[in-house]
């Protein structure tokens, strides 16, 4: 008999789905970013649940107020690909005995800034005794109907774009577990990437407000997983000829010898947006997201062929699919 | 500085609730048995989360399918005492490296086989690694704003009804964990209350119908601790004179030589109603509950007085609130 760890997590959700009976008519289908049930007069109810683990999402270095908030804001990232503003969120706690009082107002102080950050409320949650601390998490919001962003709407020939650069939180991730050094004035930057995470929240309000964006995912699992997902939601493929790389993570890979390309594709927890946008409509999107700050980064096209090919100054390869997975992998063991 | 062990579940959720800012106009209040946020058109989407962790809640002798099925169910009983039907679940699973792939398959078939019972799907949710086994799940449902049962409305001389006798699921934990004795033709049944536990969603829906109920919750925490909830929220009291000890808690009280008034009321995961109803509408609502198969017990009567007292043939005495708690008591220990 197969234990668990040879399975793998995506393998695992696969088994779990065979048992599943299907709601008829689902908004959203089985593995989105989120899910979603019909309210009526045009609109959905939009719900997600996440788990945040000790001992597999809490690197060294980050506080129980940083796991706290973090369990929340991860959340709200899947929300956010899909356009959805939180309204509530509850959390379930599994909390270890070693724990202090101390420690439980940091983990009830970190999880409300998390949903104030967004303009959420915590409206309740559970408490039970773990060994590891577990903070799950489940966000609900309400969205029209047609304003709804999900996966599988990408187009040939469309713009696929992202939120912002990659690497930043595998660097970050490196220089915490490993010890790795980072130049002078990146520090910061770099951990803060792993320690405080943000959803683009308002980004992906306004990207559902455009109504140009034609597939939409967020990047937890890493930029060449979300851009698989989207693919085979899709059924398209991908050229990618602008890696969005950090520059921090370009320096950072630099001064440790690592590849950048893979720190960029292959980390995880990003929480950037990654969207496909109707090239026509491109121009007005990017300003949109330009009002609230962001700059949207066109990172290649939609294909009709299936594959994910990456060109770069030097050579032409495809993008793996793979990146974070839990049971198979250790974080930052694919870089 | 405090460890949680000193604490116990309920501070602990009093000290987290100290730092979450309220949202304004909840529509239920933090500390019942669900959440709810006003969707408009006269509507509440409730929700709730409830995690089972398996050292402390999937006792010796309870298969992964059966711990599966439970814990979406204690999920839906919450919602049950709102008067909610469950339309969609999520399931955060927290899993161990040791599990199988026959485990999985046992966890997928038992979480579908609780949700479908009560006509509810399953829509998708969240894998992790973890030490103990973790089912997480949240509930949501929509429901008519002047339908919801709340905890806070019960009234000086209303009746207290429950929707079925105590006692059995502590009873059957005791056989299951300490061995105990049970009579011919009654283990089934003791067990059964531990392994099989059943909401009572269409007790709940009815209840809601008739419009009658001032107060309800279920009684996970245990009869004591429930009523103890409802006189709290609803700043009332209680006279119980007709304890609803079930007649199987009775018979294995007797050849264990164990008080059957404890095991009634200071158990825990028993998932039957309390309920409190004006007395002009208590034929009607019981009438209405009978409909569905099932007979309401009515247990005593609402008073002004704060204390619960409970009148037995041989002597009249407070219910302490106490009941199964996280961190501070080991299930059973109570009688």
């Amino acid at each position: 008999m197969k234990s668990i760890e040879d399975l793998g997590e995506r393998r695992i959700i696969e088994i779990i789905l065979q048992y599943l009976e299907k709601m008829p008519n689902m908004p959203i289908p089985f593995g989105d970013d989120a899910s979603a049930i019909d309210i009526g007069y045009g609109k959905l109810a939009v719900f997600k649940t996440d788990m945040l683990v000790g001992k597999t999402d809490v690197p060294k270095g980050m506080s129980l107020w940083q796991a706290a908030r973090k369990a929340v804001v991860m959340n709200i990232s899947d929300l956010a690909a899909k356009g959805v503003q939180p309204i509530a969120l509850l959390t379930s706690l599994g909390l270890p005995r070693s724990l202090t009082k101390r420690d439980i107002e940091q983990i009830g102080k970190g999880m409300n800034a998390g949903a104030r950050e967004y303009g959420a409320y915590i409206l309740g949650g559970d408490t039970n005794e773990a060994t590891d601390l577990i903070i799950s998490c489940s966000a609900l919001g309400i969205v029209k109907r047609h304003l709804l962003m999900r996966r599988s709407g990408a187009k040939p020939s469309d713009i696929v774009a992202v939120s912002g650069p990659f690497g930043k939180t595998t660097a970050g991730l490196k220089s915490l577990l490993e010890g790795l050094p980072t130049l002078t004035g990146m520090k910061k930057t770099l951990l803060d990437a792993v320690l405080m995470p943000h959803a683009r929240l308002k980004e992906g309000l306004i990207l559902a407000q455009t109504q140009a964006v034609t597939a939409s995912i967020d990047s937890s699992d890493g930029l060449a997983w979300s851009l698989h997902e989207i693919a085979k939601a899709s059924n398209i493929g991908f050229f990618i000829d602008n890696l969005p790389i950090a520059k921090e993570a370009e320096e950072f890979a630099k001064i440790n010898n690592l590849n950048p390309t893979e720190l960029c594709l292959y980390g995880g927890e990003e929480y950037e947006l990654v969207i496909t946008v109707a090239p026509k409509l491109w121009e007005k999107t990017k300003n949109s997201v330009e009002k609230v700050g962001t700059k949207l980064i066109k990172i290649g096209k939609v294909t009709k062929e299936k594959s994910i090919i990456l060109k770069t100054e030097k050579k032409i390869f495809q993008i793996e699919p793979r990146g974070w997975e839990h049971f198979k992998m250790t974080r930052g063991a694919t870089s």
